[in-house]
């Protein structure tokens, strides 16, 4: 993602001195759907395309759906480099710098093409319909829950169910406070403009990682048994901690490693197929690194940590569970869509 | 210690864009010495104060050797605070902000004392001669070896022998590879200007430290059985490590904790009389999160990480040991010099 005032450009201001982080969260909100409503868009196979930086977490998630469920053939996906422009996530790891499919540079075009007058944040994810040009939509809470209902047409055969209807009162409310808490909890802390907003957000974060160590003491994932959305959504933060927001951000009580429960999880979830094959941390340090130049202007990128540590035994076998409930784990993650520098 | 061009104004410049960290090593060599040559000044109770930052590695040094010396009563001391301003460390903590045998705000005034041209670093530690006013010395590496063999007639009953003789040629190879490589190691990481400097300096420090875990693996401290200046020389560091260096230095291989050895050889130091009863953990995050503007432009003092894990049971007894030697640990801390924010 990449979609407030202060969040969007490099060399920019991602911090405001003096205030606390607010983010923007006015997003796009055509969806695409099986039956669509006025003003949406129909689900159909090779019409759009996923745009999502690995670097970027929130666009992460919508990497992990797509592999979970199986998109690969009818929702193809093109990966801006790490380090955007001042306007706009670029295409730099692709030939020439233009995404082969869509044919452009900076991701601003699709957002151009639909709305020439376009003035807020360019973001990822975005999906983009192919032959328009046009962005469709940037909202990526919304995106990933379609994915498992509106696209289920499509779902791989043994694909889980991330979203099940049974749970879903209790997931929203455990995927809302890890939004807040932690999700955006991290940046709250990393962009605060004032000491007391920093404290706070501080606060706030290990408060929320306190709840979750002993959430998932005795239970395998989030919800239980099995992999669920919510699971996706704490994974993205959690696998960029270390190497990122306990030290950019300054979310220091400690690592994720130096959390049993939660770093167990963590490798858990990155050891299974479509978690941490979709990782790739050199880019996850050069984007936040880079970008922030209000934070780091230096623009040193941290060696360390070794990122080895995620392949170690994390023992939560023994809690039982069937991390894909009735279903089955993805294939391999196909060549073309490796991971540059995979951990994994 | 504020001793080059780059890394002795508040809100300057610590690093160069583009180019490695040097230090600049000229100091003030004038001696106090038991029989002064030409220039020095003679050994005198009472007649200096020491001037030692507690936020400081460097005049660190100094206040352990103090302390396990015991030459509190001959050689007074004066803390600065941790923020000094731009052109001088200055003792924002006495009352009025001015240093009660002294009478100077800013330490700068002593150096002009001396030499009204000055135009070099103002650092800590420094000797300066109440009577007069005027620094003497600021060579903080001569300045407690001397304490160990020019003050000894004022030594405490059963002060340990800080620099033996015997093994004075193994000491000098052993503290000039820690001063290289990991007192000046971890400035050189975080105040590089440009990626390949600073992954040079990463590299070289963590090879050091990898050494430093060999070499303590089986023998209690750096020389053996007994604590030595060598041992003072390194415990400056690595407590400032976790705090400081992990994150805003971006040492962050790991942190001091992930190290078994040199953390459990850490704490052993931390919990010995005269050592971590120096410590301030908030007042050396101050000083380096406030002060080192390019770094830190937001001046943002994390909150983390929990000092408490310091008092944790090391366990290094078991290698054996006479910390002291024929000596003994030095008596509480007087009331008057405790810490602020104690540890221990």
């Amino acid at each position: 993602m990449n979609n407030s005032p202060q969040e969007h450009t490099t060399g920019g201001q991602y911090s405001s001195k003096g205030k606390a982080f607010e983010r923007d969260t006015q997003y796009i909100t055509t969806r695409v759907c099986r039956e669509p409503g006025e003003g949406d868009r129909p689900v159909e196979a090779g019409r759009y395309r996923l745009v999502a930086a690995r670097a970027c977490p929130w666009a992460n998630r919508t990497l992990i759906v797509r592999r979970l469920l199986g998109l690969e053939d009818v929702l193809s996906v093109g990966m801006p480099g790490p380090v955007h422009d001042a306007e706009s996530w670029t295409f730099d790891l692709d030939e020439g710098g233009v995404d082969p499919v869509l044919g452009i540079h900076r991701l601003k075009d699709a957002y151009l093409a639909r709305f020439p007058e376009y003035t807020r944040g360019i973001t990822v994810p975005a999906l983009v319909e192919v032959a328009t040009g046009e962005v469709v939509t940037n909202d990526y809470a919304q995106m990933t829950l379609d994915f498992s209902s509106e696209w289920a047409e499509f779902h791989r055969d043994g694909a889980p169910d991330l979203y099940p209807e049974a749970l879903r009162a209790e997931m929203d409310e455990v995927m809302q406070r890890i939004y807040t808490e932690v999700n955006n909890g991290v940046y709250r802390c990393g962009f605060a403009g004032s000491q007391e907003a920093y404290d706070a957000a501080y606060d706030r974060l290990f408060a929320a990682l306190d709840w979750l160590e002993e959430r998932l003491a005795d239970r395998r994932f989030l919800m239980g048994d099995t992999i669920t959305e919510a699971d996706v959504r704490l994974f993205t933060t959690l696998v960029r901690f270390d190497a990122v927001y306990h030290g950019h951000f300054k979310c220091n009580r400690s690592k994720l490693s130096e959390m049993p429960v939660l770093w167990a999880y963590a490798r858990d979830l990155f050891q299974t197929p479509g978690f941490g094959d979709t990782i790739d941390f050199e880019q996850i340090k050069q984007h936040y690194y880079v970008v922030h130049t209000d934070l780091n202007p230096l623009q040193i990128v941290p060696k360390g940590p070794d990122a080895a540590a995620w392949l170690t035994p994390h023992g939560r076998e023994s809690l039982g569970g069937r991390p894909f409930g009735d279903g089955t784990p993805p294939a391999p993650v196909r060549p073309q869509e490796r991971s540059p520098h995979p951990a994994i």
